[in-house]
């Protein structure tokens, strides 16, 4: 049944060619671990003096900042991409611009146990690592020049991690990244003709479908979408419109969004012989530096979490075109995700 | 000097963030090259009945189809992503678009020589592939329905090839790639503030600035672009003006074409020890069926190839927002491009 599938947000097309490939447990990995020779690991709990100075932790009270005892921790990346001591300054090469690398690069460590990874988290562990992600947001965009924090985590040697232990990143930029400005637009386009949330709209149709969704609870709901770009693609949103992850109400459902997070990981584990990947937070813009998209982002937009499992290879055809062959179909997807047991729920 | 460039055609900004790695040579990668089981190749001389049928060869006159002898041979692809065999329907479920996998995925058999990859393949060997592709795009664009012909080239098992025997592919497909639309779009945009090509501009400028090419002949240049995504990426163009690959223009000037990607990539090989990469040829689009994007792609556009060797790990950040860091200055990777000595030449 190959097919090409339309994306209804960026309006790309993706070609579903399950005959390229077999049965779900197919895409799962052998678990052969390329061991690291790092013998002491610079994240865990005791090892604090071999990162640079923490920006912040969840630490008891009048515990000292870079010392044990905390259970989130952030910390600048020591090679960071941007950095926040340079100036903003922006210039013209020609017919080239350019802009100084200001910005900003953290690593968050999600736990001070070096074996406990996100689906082994407990609802409350994650629930900070997610508040953390919030503060660290806020307390960035306090700085208007930085116009967009994205937030992502890097699990596996091959889904770009360079350290085992259980962190996630974020990047702030005084820029918006291609594919959150596509969003923005595409869901801009979409709400002018309608008066209605692309990203609404889109839940609604896979509630009534039923056959892409993974996971649903009270507030969350995760599914495989329609036009998946990679095996066993997932997103991951509010159910209630909503274009921003830092907004009072994730943060009131912040337990929810755990329970939701967690509970999809497990079922990637448990389906997939624990898959590396990558997810990324998709949300709102700077508030104070929105220009050019206008005031309208929290109608238009609806923020949501993008879990890529790397599965396969990315051929001349996917990174030189923009264009991708999925060779698993969404709904069968879906479907053996759904019936995957979850360990401790 | 970390710094944030801009993508002139497509607007999107890339980091350049060369603190985070050395010099050319760390990018080189160790050969160890993965073993396919393999024992008998599909693709080599001898094996024709190992592929469906061919759909075309340079073979001697009143050689048989699908026996040796061959130069260069065009077959279908055994897992195709799309074909032709199918209708084109377009159908809509609910809020979602599908189309029919209508389409073609065919393999160009470079050589009947297992071992003679691109770099080492004559100028006049090159040449045949090269017209091999113009042949192929032509023929299908005889079919209004199929938009858009894309022909690529992935080397090495981590690009995502499945044969070691030295193969091009082409997938024609009844819509036009994202990555090309925007290219189309970008394009159009420039022009009609200005009257000029952009690529025409971006050519001017690298010739005046020199620090980014990496080759030129009498008619083709070949260059790292200012916002380069990925370390080594390199563009390959034509000087004089030209939308369409297939041109007389092109067609004329095939000899210069060979010598020109064939030095750039025994530049490649020789700077990074025969890195895997993939490249991509960007043309406009079947000129029968270009509705939405006017009669003026041949003043808009300029064809030209891409070349991404593969030597990084991509991670969420790339993935999930299209958003690069690129850990070498595309002005050191031309540098020490241009300084490569290329065998044979």
């Amino acid at each position: 049944m190959n097919e090409l599938r339309k994306d209804p947000i960026l309006g790309n097309w993706v070609i579903i060619s399950p005959e390229r490939d077999k049965r779900p447990r197919a895409f799962a990995r052998p678990q052969e671990k390329v061991k690291r020779k790092e013998t002491v690991c610079p994240l865990c709990s005791g090892n604090e003096f071999l990162t640079p100075p923490e920006i912040y932790a969840l630490r008891p009270k009048r515990s000292k900042p870079d010392t044990k005892g905390w259970g989130v921790r952030v910390v600048p990346n020591r090679f960071p991409a941007l950095g926040r001591k340079k100036e903003l300054v922006s210039k013209r090469l020609g017919m080239f611009d350019v802009m100084s690398g200001f910005g900003a690069h953290e690593v968050i460590i999600e736990t001070p146990d070096h074996n406990k990874n996100l689906k082994d988290q407990s609802v409350e562990e994650l629930s900070k690592v997610l508040k953390t992600f919030q503060y660290r947001i806020e307390e960035l965009y306090k700085d208007k020049r930085l116009r967009y924090c994205l937030v992502f985590k890097n699990e596996g040697w091959e889904a770009g991690a360079s350290l085992e232990h259980p962190h996630s990143q974020l990047i702030a930029t005084p820029v918006i990244p291609k594919r959150i400005k596509e969003e923005l637009v595409g869901s801009r386009n979409y709400f002018k003709g309608r008066r209605r949330c692309i990203y609404c709209d889109i839940l609604s149709q896979e509630r009534k479908d039923g056959e892409r969704i993974v996971y649903e609870n009270k507030e969350y709901i995760a599914f495989c979408p329609f036009a998946s770009r990679f095996p066993f693609e997932i997103w991951l949103l509010p159910k209630k419109h909503n274009a921003d992850f830092c907004s009072q109400t994730t943060k009131k459902n912040i337990p929810l969004l755990a329970d939701a997070l967690k509970t999809t990981m497990q079922k990637l584990a448990s389906t997939l012989n624990d898959p590396q990947y990558n997810y990324v937070i998709h949300t709102a813009p700077n508030p104070i530096s929105r220009h050019g998209y206008g005031k309208n982002i929290d109608r238009d937009f609806h923020w949501h979490i993008e879990i890529i499992p790397r599965l396969t290879r990315l051929a001349g055809f996917e990174w030189g075109a923009d264009f991708y062959i999925n060779p698993m179909a969404p709904e069968e997807a879906a479907r053996s995700l759904r019936n995957a047991n979850n360990r401790e729920l």
